[in-house]
Formats: C-alpha cells, sequence, structure tokens
C-alpha cells in the first residue's frame, strides 16, 4: 500500500481546513495535523479536521516526548487516527503510546526527528512494532539533507519481512518523489509525506493530484 | 539565584489558570506552560497566562524538535519569557531558537527529555550557551529513576564557570528536595521544578511556600 500524507503545518486553523480540503479533493489520504498547527490552536484543530472529514484518515503529530499516554489519549479522542511518538523519546514514553493506541485500536507511528539516529536505534524502535517509522528530515534540515539522501539499503533491510511501514517526510516534491522508489522493493507499506510543496503552491488540489499519479507510478 | 518553576502539566486551561494564582501567591517565581496544556489549550494558554501574570516569568515547554524559529515566536509573541527546545533537536532547530531569543531579547533552555543523553552531547549543549540546560527525567520515566540521582560531580563541573544555569526537573518534591542541594556549589544559576508535587497536593499555595523555603534554605 502506498499512501499519500499532506502536513499541514500552518499556524491558522481555517487556513489548515481550506487547504485540507483541496488536497482531499486531490486525493490525500492521511491528513496531518502539523505540529505547529497543534501547538497554535490546540486539540481544537484534530476536532474540527475530524468535523469536516469524518471518514479520512487523520495523524496528529504530536512529536511526543513525554507523557506518552496523556497526550495520544487526548489525539485519538480528539478523533486522531494516528499519533507520532518521537524515537528519542524514552521507552518507555513510546511504549505508554504504544499501549494506548492498542487500547483505542488506533495507529501509532515513530519519528526520528533530530539529532541523527544510529541504525541500532532504529531497529530497537522497528522492534517495538510500530505501524509506521517515519524516517524524518525536520524543516530545520531541510537545506543541508534530503530524505531522498539518507535511506541507505542497510537500514532498509531492517523493515524487510516485519510488518513495519516506512513513512518518508522530509522536502519531498513532485520533482523529487522518483528517487524514493526504492525502498517499495522492500517494505509493501510506504506513506510519503509531502508538505509545503503541497501547501505553498499556487494550486494545493492539483499539486497533491500529480504528487498521488506520481506514487502510483513508483 | 535560585528560582522556583512549577510545572502546570494539566489540559484544561481554566484549572490551570486557578492553579496559577495559587502557586503564584505561595512565591513560585515561574509559571510553566506544560506541554500537554500547550497541546490541548494551543498558545492561548501563554496569552491566559499572560493576561493573568502580567509581570511573572512564564516559561513555555514547547518540547520544539523542529521548525525552531516557527515556534519560538509564536510563544514569544504570545508572551512567553523563555521557551524549551529539547536536546535531542537538531543543532539548527537549537540555533534557530538561540536566534529567535536573541532577536526577541527572551530566554531560552535545552532540555535532556528523553533517551539517556550522555556527556559529550550535554557539553555541546552547553557550548551553545543557552540560558539554561534543563536536565530533566521525563514523567513516564520517574518510576524508574529520579532527577535525585542521575547529576555527577563530572557533569556539575561542565556547568562550572560559564553563564550556563541548570535546571531540574523529575520527580522534585518537598521531601526529596534537600537532596538537590549539591549543584549549588558548582552553578549560581538554578531553577528547581516541581510539578505534581504542588499541582495535586491538597493545597497547592501552602506547599509552593514550603517548597519555596526549603529552596532559600539550601
Amino acid at each position: 500500500m502506498r499512501k499519500l500524507q499532506v502536513a499541514l503545518d500552518i499556524l491558522d486553523l481555517n487556513e489548515a481546513l481550506e487547504i485540507a480540503k483541496l488536497v482531499y479533493s486531490g486525493g490525500a489520504d492521511i491528513l496531518e495535523a502539523g505540529t505547529p498547527l497543534i501547538k497554535s490552536e490546540g486539540v481544537n484543530a484534530i476536532k474540527e479536521l475530524r468535523n469536516h472529514f469524518p471518514i479520512t484518515e487523520i495523524l496528529a503529530d504530536l512529536k511526543i516526548m513525554d507523557t506518552g499516554k496523556l497526550e495520544s489519549e487526548m489525539a485519538y479522542e480528539a478523533g486522531a487516527d494516528m499519533v507520532v511518538v518521537e524515537g528519542w523519546a524514552s521507552d518507555n514514553t513510546i511504549k505508554e503510546v504504544k499501549e494506548t493506541a492498542q487500547n483505542y485500536d488506533k495507529k501509532w507511528m515513530v519519528a526520528t526527528t533530530g539529532t541523527e539516529m544510529g541504525t541500532d536505534r532504529i531497529k530497537s524502535i522497528i522492534n517495538l512494532q510500530p505501524d509506521y517509522v517515519l524516517r524524518h528530515v525536520g524543516i530545520d534540515d531541510q537545506n543541508y539533507k534530503n530524505i531522498t539522501d539518507i535511506l541507505t539499503k542497510d537500514e532498509l533491510e531492517l523493515y524487510e519481512g516485519n510488518n513495519v511501514g516506512l513513512a518518508m517526510a522530509g522536502g519531498i516534491t513532485l520533482e523529487n518523489i522518483y528517487r524514493l522508489h526504492e525502498p517499495l522493493n522492500y517494505i509493501s507499506n510506504v506513506v510519503y509525506v509531502v508538505g509545503n510543496d503541497i501547501t505553498n503552491s499556487k494550486n494545493p488540489e492539483e499539486r497533491t493530484r500529480l504528487i498521488k499519479k506520481k506514487i502510483q507510478e513508483l
């Protein structure tokens, strides 16, 4: 399964909802309530997305670093289908998110944001069996590196033969996404996360449609 | 300088404001808009704290992992005097927070939440000259370790002779705070962060007063 997730890293809720409508029409599979949106508007951002899109998959990028149960519960109660915990959080926090996801029968994702993460840590995260590992080059690092450059064959082999999906985020565009076809050789469950390239484009709906088409061709 | 910071890790804003009034009366030096409060209520939580406490120091625990400029600007604009970026964030993110703090003439703190952080990383964080390093045992880890056990003499010596203050959080109570007097031998600028022990007590105002008194005696 190949999905397109659109990250709404926008501070204003109304603006986020307007763009959400466009990318939904363009074929986005997952709508992401981005971290800045949640910190700006609170859990209400998740609730409003849920109200406007009763069926579409909604991910809450809470970037959880602590209080794993409290924060993931808050997001699931607000209508999120999936939450994000940070790979640099402690194992206790990650396990709390896992347990809460299981209690709610919802999904959870572990992100590799921040300080470069070695293969050992990624391996131990995969062993916790999240629905997805999010390989993430943060926005602040995208001038220096791109997600299309960091996925080595050695790392991709870690995902082979288990049920952990791979999500990828960090400067993905319509033009460079072709460079991310290799994971499909190893992993059946792949999510491509696109933010700025869609949300800052002149026509987010059309841009979403073009990227979705490209994903299906990969 | 020894300060008492009270962490308002409460989901409901009105409840947080009620407790804030009590701990303010009890002598809290810094009011902390906790991460769960901000994720629940959004940046409005910071604005409302500022409205109710025009002069008291307010810290926004945003636990920034990415988009350092965007998130710290949002907090400073809302009235925060200090923001928290995570030590596991990338150096680019940490530097963005530093620059934004300098532009606003505000303070910033780097937290050591999550996966055990080695002395090398802490040293490189101190070299970035934040106002404070927050040595943090997250709430999810407090059943397994306590802030009173993790500060080694070797680590404390890192702070000696520079202008970086030390904040400490993670299960500090009226009963165990005496065990945290040693940092005062090395560091002139110390913040004690207390959460549950005050906010869950029957009398938060009195509890704050007792802990504040203890800090002054350390």
